[in-house]
């Protein structure tokens, strides 16, 4: 007896309180994402890693002013302003305050948690429906749901760090008045937002599923995973089957995986914290590591996510969801392909175990290999069956051409009815850009920060993006109900050979009786200074139809060769609706021959040769018409306009010469292709020669009919056969 | 004699070229900006001062490339083409290649600038006038005589190198067909400009005193020393008189002071190196010095010169011809406060003594202290009674709020009718734009390069600017001649109390019955997190008129309190004329109460609050119409329009909140101050009131009589008497 109550005693001075707990079969917290082992380790490291020193630096430097400070917990009432930010701040200081309560055991933080959330609970059972609430997806301390279950993610964290603390009547009050009201707020009233298969259900059942770890309640843990229903046809896992194509692009795009990678990340830290067995990070083929893959790709040189769909333009890698998501990424998978680098440009690490890895290995690694950003194409839909989108690139980071193609599905409500559309960059400058959306986000006097109404009728609709609106109207009738159950498809996409990368995208059912397929190559000459892009944009159609392609090019108008008319006394709209009226028109012209446009946007002139004849109208737009609120951006355009039945636009965007201010230096400001002429277009291929001046002449086909890397082809151009093998060819001559 | 021979060998052997010239009365070359002692100090110095290799590699590196390539003399055909950059490129070959004969007396260099000087001489004598001369001012080899008096320089400077190395007959070739043409081309044919007090005049007489020297011509010399008379009422040291106002304003202003201070300085280094009796740096208490001084001052926190007149925004202190002006000032000067770090922040250093002496210094001392642009005003004229400009600044150079206003005289051709316009900078970014001068420089599609027309029509008007238009003209009618010979007036410069600085100026005779006077302060307030702007703009007349008051603000609308009618599905210009033809007019709507407006720039919001009531009519303006060629750029405006005889426009503009996309972070994008009032404004003065959230009351009064910082003050306001002594007074409640 005496040595078992030694042995007893020894056990008591080297089990630490969580040990005791797992003897005593209780629940070891922290367990959310972050376990007891992982605060343990964190608490050493202090002092010893110069990154994690820092993000322990800074979240003791707000939560200790946070401390200082008199709590606020004010009645919601606003959808962007004081009280909607300042809910934003709670939940964020109670997270970081939750992480230094387990670091330090210093007392003061937990009872900053403690009493904050007990004035949440004095709140909460106040509160109705939002009072700024716009959908069904309202909120209460918000005015919508998804920042309600931002709300909760956080507020979990910081309950589940400091249970163990808490008295049992503080927790009777905290769960009785706040969290279990809450849950069945999240779970009962928005049952449907809960099995959404969409970025708003994925914080849902995080917010879920976290609250159910942090309360140890197997039902809401069971309903985050599996659904209400519990049937797996939703909830977390079957997100992570729907909401990623096969190789990790998010359906919502470049710019919303940003955020919707936040939860998932989340809440599969907490699973594998919790229930390791059902390896949430190995599912499906490790489709997390891919999302983040895909994600960092998907980016200009600049780190800014490529803006298409409800984009806004400067959210970037350097975001706070992108640094978690990228360092989880690490510490479960490793680094895979210059993330480290990543990290190290991102200059912050997460202040939990995973920002823990990332800055000892940055600590202890040397300069690590660069992130390299490449040509890719990623496949859209869960299956991987609804087209995708193809990224061309060229040249090293600080000089790297980017053109981005989109022939994949709709994407959700934030989606665009921008089939075939493109984006092209030039040393992470917009020289073809996408409008993304129309939001001041946060900012209250712009409609409390949300989505304003241009967002609907001017940046979702066809003619805001440059691709071919046919007859005035957007792809399906810019019906977001028809456009999601259709896609584009992929034709091909080529970029083996750095001289050539070439994609192809198609689409059939975007306008009745109307087939289109788009062709992009990025083209590198030993000649030319920088890569050129051809754009091959064939219309098949029985009837006539007005086909309308704008460029809206980001820059300075130099000079094109098109004899217009400027409005420059009085100016109306293109359109009244489908976003035309949202289109200035500046000035129109008819073609003669190739119609040639230069303009000059930083210190490089770009020009845009197209084919054309006196049947193609041109006209210069601004952006900005049908705009009483000011919400726009003031931005030019170029639409060129034909009324045909079958038709090809065939175009060169030409990067040339230089110009700097300081030393006054202009060179090269025209380019050198002069003209592009459509030769043959039938339905096997589409052929077109390219003349410039210093003997440059192109000829280059591309294969309309079925893609294949290895079928052989012949037609006949003017009298003379060519014939290739593959998709494409280029000749130079 | 034995002993005399043998001191004759001894000389033989250690005396150089250049020591015998001495001894026998031969001119000492080089001997124009080069010195045989800066020759020999340089060969001396290579290798052992990194910013001065720098700039020997560069420089040899590309006349290396230029002497293997072959020589193009092109006939002149263009204002700003190929032939007319092939031109400037020689000339600038030329002269690097002659100082690096000189160092390395590497033949290859001498030849390839005997080569070119040889082809010139068989062109020249073919020429007439230039086929793109568009005025009296017409070259030969360029379309205007300014770039043929900078070829001159750079030429002279070429010829002066191989000089010694030429033959006699070579030497006779292009001096009588070349150089001896172009001097009585230039001195004969363009005596008037010779003559001119112009920055034209400076380069003529620059590159007719180089020529001088470079040919050993006194009469030459004399001409470009004291004009075609040889009176001193022209020529270099009359221009150093009459260019510069006492304290070192150069007429035309910030922009083009960087380009007319490189004849200044090159001609001043000839001379001292030829004529050093003269003592041209110490000349008119070292004009020159304080003409960089004001130079360096007259820049925003980029180093970007405010661009005043007929500007180009991009100009800045990394010009070539800043960093010759300012190393040849340190050489001659020593480091008069923070020359070193501008040195630095230049990245370069000429390719001569000057430069030399720079890279030394650089090289030798630790951090250089910073330059400290400061609060400054500038009196204008040369005798400096013709008014002045005031900059205002507050904060560490990266934080630093600049206002800038003028009110001097009218700067020649290039200036504008601006008296009493002003600029805002916050952080080295424009918050309140001068339009600056419509051309892309060198762009030849843009007009060969050269000024647009719209710079006449738009950019020089005054509803260009941020001042008062009366009855939709230009000051003095728009009329440049009756605008020279008139100016504003300076009524007070108060800058020692950093917590409120305070300018006024008046203008009297730019409408007749009209009386203006600006007053513009800059406060800081412990309550606010930046200063504010307080702009009084008292207009006094006996007659009704229009005043127009524009504010040219940068960035995106976010919010008015004016009830607005916007013109969005159809726009028209706000006038015909007087560069009213240039304005769209999106929105309009009388003011009820002080007006609000705030603008979102970076991140940063800024909030503009007018004193103002029914009578007040606010338009939001575009710039853009009436620019059928696209030269303007498409920047907004609000316009303050008043029917009245005597009023005073009261102003606020307040910085507030912060907006950061990344994190998606939006603070204060209210401002606090709510509404400013005029109590009272006579001809002792004027009082206004100030209103904000957070108990902000503040009273102003400003002196509108005769300025003294003595004098006290009384005036009744509301039936209470206030009182003050000195200029203005600020009083918070």
């Amino acid at each position: 007896m005496k040595i078992i109550r030694r042995i007893a005693i020894l056990l008591v001075m080297f089990l630490s309180a969580s040990d005791y707990a797992v003897l005593y079969g209780q629940v070891v917290r922290p367990r959310l994402l972050l376990s007891a082992a992982d605060v343990r380790l964190m608490r050493e490291s202090l002092g010893r890693y110069a990154w994690f020193d820092k993000a322990y630096g800074e979240a003791k430097e707000a939560v200790d002013r946070a401390c200082a400070s008199p709590i606020d917990v004010p009645k919601p009432v606003d959808a962007g302003g004081y009280a909607h930010e300042r809910h934003k701040q709670n939940y964020r200081e109670m997270q970081s305050a939750g992480i230094l309560y387990q670091v330090t055991k210093d007392e003061r933080y937990a009872r900053f948690i403690r009493d904050m959330l007990l004035q949440y609970a004095d709140l909460y059972p106040t509160l109705g429906k939002h009072p700024m609430a716009a959908s069904d997806e309202y909120g209460r301390l918000f005015w919508q749901t998804l920042n309600e279950t931002v709300w909760m993610v956080h507020a979990a964290q910081a309950y589940d760090c400091i249970y163990d603390w808490l008295t049992i009547a503080d927790r009777g009050t905290i769960e009785s008045k706040l969290l279990r009201p809450m849950a069945r707020f999240l779970t009962i009233e928005h049952a449907a937002t809960v099995d959404r298969i969409h970025n708003h259900g994925t914080w849902m059942v995080a917010a879920v599923g976290m609250l159910g770890y942090a309360l140890n309640d197997t039902n809401l843990v069971d309903i985050a995973l599996y659904g209400t229903k519990k049937d797996k046809k939703a909830g977390f896992l079957r997100q992570m089957e729907l909401l990623f194509s096969p190789d990790g692009y998010y359906a919502e795009g470049a710019y919303y995986v940003r955020y919707a990678i936040q939860p998932f990340i989340i809440l599969a830290q907490a699973i594998e914290n919790n229930q390791p067995e059902l390896k949430v990070f190995e599912f499906r083929n490790q489709i997390l590591k891919k999302a983040i893959v895909a994600e960092l790709q998907l980016t200009d040189a600049n780190g800014r996510f490529i803006p298409i769909n409800d984009a806004l333009k400067e959210m970037s890698v350097l975001s706070q969801e992108t640094i978690l998501a990228l360092d989880v990424a690490f510490l479960r998978y490793g680094d895979r392909g210059g993330w480290l680098a990543m990290a190290q440009k991102q200059g912050k690490v997460s202040l939990d175990a995973s920002g823990l890895a990332v800055a000892r290995a940055l600590q202890n690694q040397g300069t690590p290999t660069t992130f390299a950003s490449r040509s890719v194409e990623y496949i859209d839909g869960p299956l991987g069956d609804e087209g995708g989108i193809g990224i061309l690139r060229s040249g090293p980071p600080d000089d790297q051409s980017m053109l981005v193609m989109k022939y994949g599905a709709q994407g959700f409500g934030h989606g665009h009815f921008d089939k075939l559309g493109f984006l092209y960059y030039d040393r992470g400058r917009e020289i073809v850009q996408d409008y993304g959306a129309v939001r001041f986000v946060n900012v209250e006097p712009k409609f409390g920060g949300r989505y304003l109404p241009e967002t609907e009728s001017w940046s979702k609709q066809t003619i805001a993006h440059n691709t071919v609106t046919v007859d005035g109207t957007s792809h399906y009738g810019g019906v977001y109900r028809v456009a999601q159950e259709h896609h584009a498809d992929r034709h091909f996409f080529s970029a083996a050979n750095p001289a050539i990368q070439v994609m192809s995208g198609k689409i059939d059912g975007a306008y009745r009786g109307v087939s289109m397929q788009r062709t992009m190559a990025m083209i590198c000459d030993s000649a030319l200074p920088k890569p050129v892009i051809l754009d091959l944009f064939r219309i098949d159609s029985k009837q006539k139809h007005q086909y309308d392609l704008p460029l809206y090019y980001m820059g300075q108008f130099i000079h094109t060769n098109v004899a217009y008319r400027a409005f420059d006394s009085a100016r109306t709209r293109l359109g009244l609706s489908n976003g035309y009226q949202h289109l200035w028109k500046e000035a129109e012209g008819r073609a003669a021959g190739s119609v040639a446009f230069t303009w000059l946007q930083g210190d490089r002139y770009y020009s845009m040769i197209s084919a054309a004849d006196t049947s193609t109208f041109v006209m210069f737009t601004r952006i900005g018409a049908g705009d009483p609120n000011f919400n726009l951006r003031s931005e030019p355009g170029i639409v060129l306009r034909r009324n045909a039945a079958s038709t090809v636009f065939a175009t060169v965007l030409e990067p040339h010469g230089y110009f700097e201010p300081v030393n006054e230096i202009s060179l090269k400001a025209t380019g050198r292709v002069k003209e592009i002429n459509v030769l043959v277009s039938t339905a096997e291929a589409t052929v077109v020669e390219i003349n410039g001046t210093g003997s440059l002449h192109w000829l280059f086909a591309v294969v309309n009919g079925e893609a294949s890397t290895e079928a052989s082809h012949s037609i006949t151009v003017g009298g003379k056969t060519i014939s290739w093998k593959g998709n494409y060819s280029l000749w130079k001559h």
